[in-house]
């Protein structure tokens, strides 16, 4: 089985991208991660664009990436109360897409943030997105990641805390059985 | 009184941007619009890149442009149920700027789709997105064009439906009323 | 298969009800639709009321047609922008049973308004509520009834309405096919 | 100047209660804190009972209160990822009054919780009800209280955890402030 790992942050030190760095530790047996490109470079949507140049190649890219996984797992901070405007640009470009491939496909969703909320209000506007593209998403758990900063090792670059591990794990585990169930 | 008007979309045809275009003969006496320039060619936002190379110019002028303006009127359509990624992206570049030109300031919403909620789901998230940046959500009425494309004229760029038209003339009338008092 | 439909309308002359009266007609053949009873009566939550007392009957019997049935179709009207509170209300008192009964639940929504939204805030309030819930809800097509004056029959009990008849049968095959599949 | 306090838990020992019962510690000077009656036995919304039978008694008094109100604190916990149902069906009644006294009413929210997130979504779910409403809600400071076990006093009747307080304090003093300005 294998999961693909869409990160919603561009920087470098991003305690999302710690998450993403962490998942292969914490899926289950047999469930291999393949990490996303990154969406910098994608240009604003724009329709008349798409009709005169067509997809951006990383756009074509990442949706055949999606159509590929048997689940993707979504890991993003929340900008401004919702969803990071990089990452639904990403999403809006590859809806456009003949066949988009989120349709009838399984996703979870993370997210941390440097708050207590850890992103809780990303991840709903997210579900509300997902439902227009008829992706099937994951219920619970769900995975908050809150004060994030206490959360990651020294390097920064991978999660440490061993409560968070253990619940992404969890999710992670039921996200696979409900994909090979 | 002065209100500058915030279009989502790029698209030349775009049935937003007919609003946008619309808006002047609209607007109560004594109200001068303008027009924000487009947020095409804006980079996805990276903190990295703001860290190395500071704001893009266009953010920096779009953010002096609300500081100055009295009231901002957001026109946007609703990308997979919620707001485009471009919009969001420009908002959340602001977002970052020291002082955050949205605080306080009074803004209204506007939509237009080719369907029959005419972008109801991006205004509910735009306003969400707002009480994060502390602004000043106009409440009713709200105006929503749906089935635009029998709301505009025969060029596309502006809106001819009358019955729209009183609506968007209440909505500015009574925000423009909200702001002078 | 048997689909439960929950009604979150107590007046008589409901357009929702005139939906729940119209579902027979129009679910596929071999899909037997059972009317859920009013909720009317259900006191508001009190933890300290479930405390010495226990579950009111009503509730206790609901949860069980819910966890007997193939499927729930819940329709609904919004008020104030959301989910009735009679309705919450009766969500919130089953939640709290021991074998909650949405948990796994196929769940399908629509609804019916006066106005041009046809009660499209409801349902992504509703939505949200289900994830806690753990019910799998349908995606698309979804099914709001906008100018609901418009598309009943004269005796203000039944969708005449062709359009929004059609609209309707093609939610209940597709969802359906989703249990049945 | 008065804020009338709503309380959207009719549990005895519930942590909303608690916060209701400090707020008169934690208010600013020459700030009067005024307590909502419960809204136990307000029965189910049917329009049907209105026509027949008229608001019920206890409708027309909270609705009393917050028209002579100069600000409205509500307080409340979250059920099911939203609103609790009694709370909403309380506002529905509210609603249908001829003057609808939260119109222009300045509103600020407060939740707590068992768990991390403090009743966040049943905050923005009530700021959504709130905009049809035309109430004037305050964005920020926001107030979340989670883990809320560990931040009351030994009688669970009011909040001892200082950070907690000050967080209240905060926000009603910004609070009055908008109300006075």
């Amino acid at each position: 089985m294998q999961l693909l790992v869409i990160c919603g942050s561009l920087r470098t030190g991003s305690f999302n991208r710690a998450i993403c760095n962490t998942l292969p530790d914490l899926a289950p047996e047999g469930c291999e991660i393949l990490q996303a490109p990154s969406f910098g470079g994608i240009p604003v949507y724009n329709a008349d664009t798409q009709g005169a140049e067509g997809f951006p190649e990383q756009v074509i890219e990442l949706a055949a990436m999606i159509a590929k996984a048997d689940g993707v797992v979504i890991v993003s901070p929340e900008y401004n109360f919702s969803v990071p405007g990089g990452l639904k640009n990403t999403i809006d470009w590859i809806s456009r897409l003949p066949d988009q491939p989120f349709k009838g496909k399984q996703v979870a969703l993370q997210s941390a943030a440097g708050g207590m909320l850890g992103g809780a209000r990303m991840q709903y506007h997210l579900r509300q997105i997902m439902v227009f593209l008829e992706a099937k998403v994951f219920t619970k758990p769900e995975v908050f990641v809150a004060f994030a900063k206490s959360k990651v090792d020294e390097s920064g670059t991978r999660i440490a805390d061993e409560t968070t591990r253990e619940m992404i794990r969890a999710q992670l585990a039921a996200f696979a059985a409900d994909i090979g169930g």
